[in-house]
């Protein structure tokens, strides 16, 4: 494939990137002494997967159960299901728990009644628990709810609890660097008291997993009562993250390489053939408050990297199919009709996702798994 | 399947609803004396194309050369690809063009001179203009233009100029049914004064297809000179479109059936397992400014229909696999972990294109075409 003259639009991964941003949280985890659990729903390879391998990864998380069930294919033996279970999947669960090292989380009695029920392998069982994202998980506080759960899936002969598992999504809301580290550091104590009290209540030695890219991206350590990480986003990284402070442009080791297919030099514009469907409605607010769904790139030659983004170029709009490239005059100028351009997305995870396979530049394609 | 006790997000279409909207178009096309040449982006489904051949339907438009080789698959005979063709493609178009009756689109001289000197089987043309929208097409009052792309199609001895194409996306920008048809009366005058001049410089006999669901939906009729209809969305219509007036809730034929995973009434919310990656991240905005993804109903007793959307109860946060839904403290008490709550979409097309299969109610799944 000639990726400076693409046929339609085409997921790209930079190997030498993406093995970098591995290797680094890798050492960073072994650094502190904790596992490290990558969240694989971000680039859903198996073949990516073998680069996780690579660096001594054993044990990896997942979003789904047929996720899960996709990589126990491909060889991993000890998979992290990180949403809380649904209780008519248990049936599936059950299954896959007796081929694999199966863990799940939850937050209810309800759910940790109904595995009891119904799970007659062995299934290792996290509490997620909430310390300010407030999507999933017990509130942190509520350390009666936590013993109660803890209680109902210690009591289940095939449940066996790890611990408490985390991701704090609110970093994604953070001013910056220190913003970030200020959640994790709220995060890390709300955390610890709430194991003490479950230790006092009886449940000693709980594991602690959290998770969240810019948590681990920018945290120096990962300290005590913490034993995992689950980072996922990291591996490929986005402008959320740079804009977070997580990485910076040049970490970002996916993109979308799409062809010019219309040309609007009048209103500084180009138009690519590449839209929602290959790159994802996921946009960020620009300073001047207007929308923007990526940044623009060229594809340098030899089509085996890509350049810097380009400054005040930006994908501005974004339909089914098509999207619109707004930039200064003389980049808009110097397009033409069948021309690649380079879409650095906003979040790497939503995009990848849409593609069926992806392109690993100079070594070509492959597959992930689809819904 | 149990639609009542999902095991993961399931993407539903309820065919009495969809069979309506055809019907409707359909008629209202015959009504006018124009073609009825329906986008199958929205469903991409072969099984579901088959509904629109049962209401004499005999050309379709797609978003991708890809797509037109599944739906020619699929028995399609007349097929327009309704985005810019890309020159890279033209080895793949000149393909299918030996295969079928196909169409292509383009709004430059550069592109009508790459096919000129590539196609060898008889291809279509429209050209694509621009009366507002400012996404792809040449601006309407360019008549020399105009007339330049005419000429060179014409030149060329495999191509076959058909005439002049618009898609009015500016109609999603007006506010409520006048302000639509208000851009289409606007649009109609600009299209028959660039027919006419191409028709002084010796371009007789175009043709003119418009598309774009709203206009379709909402204009009364379809005069000169009109002769062709590509309206896409509305078999599935969406919250979008309801937001305009091009459809009432109840004609919404698509939407995402989720299990409900976690329960937080303290915080009038319930978490559904079903996020970004089912239902896609495109939002609009409540009157008090905050981000709606989808609004909520139950799925009927029997699983053959889903109920009215519920007032007040909206999908508020969505993560890559989970959303969070806020309601009324009645309804929000009254959702257990496991129930199913159906996810009316913003974006159908956009809904739809993720999933690898449909479920039609009381029939079951029906595969479609896949990026």
């Amino acid at each position: 494939m000639d990726l400076l003259r693409v046929e339609r639009p085409v997921c790209i991964v930079d190997p030498v990137k993406a093995r970098r941003n591995i290797e680094r949280m890798a050492g960073k985890a072994a650094a502190s002494g904790v596992d490290f659990r990558p969240h694989f729903k971000t680039h859903q390879s198996a073949a990516i997967g073998g680069w996780f391998r690579e660096c001594g990864v054993g044990k990896i998380a997942v979003s789904s159960v047929d996720m899960a069930g996709y990589f126990a294919e491909a060889g991993w033996e000890e998979i992290l299901i990180a949403v809380p279970a649904n209780p008519h999947q248990a049936r599936e669960i059950d299954a896959l728990a007796g081929e694999i090292a199966l863990h799940v989380i939850l937050d209810s009695t309800e759910t940790a009644e109904a595995l009891a029920g119904s799970i007659r392998n062995r299934l290792s069982v996290w509490i997620e628990t909430d310390t300010g994202y407030h999507r999933t998980g017990v509130p942190i506080e509520d350390i009666e709810r936590l013993a109660a759960i803890a209680g109902r899936i210690r009591r289940a002969p095939h449940l066996s609890l790890e611990g408490l598992l985390v991701h704090d999504g609110h970093t994604y809301g953070a001013t910056g660097p220190d913003g970030v580290r200020a959640v994790f550091e709220t995060s890390r104590v709300l955390l610890a008291e709430a194991l003490a009290g479950l230790d006092a209540r009886g449940f000693r030695w709980l594991k602690l997993s959290i998770g969240d890219t810019p948590t681990c991206s920018l945290a120096d350590a990962f300290p005590p009562p913490i034993t995992e990480i689950r980072p996922g986003n990291f591996v490929f990284f986005d402008l959320t993250q740079a804009g977070l402070g997580s990485c910076t442009p040049a970490d970002i080791a996916a993109a979308v390489a799409c062809p010019v297919i219309s040309r609007h030099p009048e209103r500084g514009e180009v138009v690519l053939y590449g839209g929602g469907v290959h790159i994802s409605k996921e946009s960020l607010r620009l300073p001047d408050g207007s929308a923007c769904f990526g940044r623009i790139c060229g594809m340098n030659e030899g089509g085996l990297s890509w350049g810097e983004p380009m400054a005040d170029a930006s994908l501005v709009s974004l339909s089914q199919e098509q999207g619109i490239v707004r930039g200064p005059a003389a980049f808009i100028e110097s397009v033409a009709i069948g021309d690649t351009l380079v879409v650095l997305p906003v979040h790497s995870c939503l995009t990848a996702n849409l593609h069926g396979e992806l392109m690993v530049l100079g070594q070509g394609p492959v597959s992930k798994f689809r819904l």
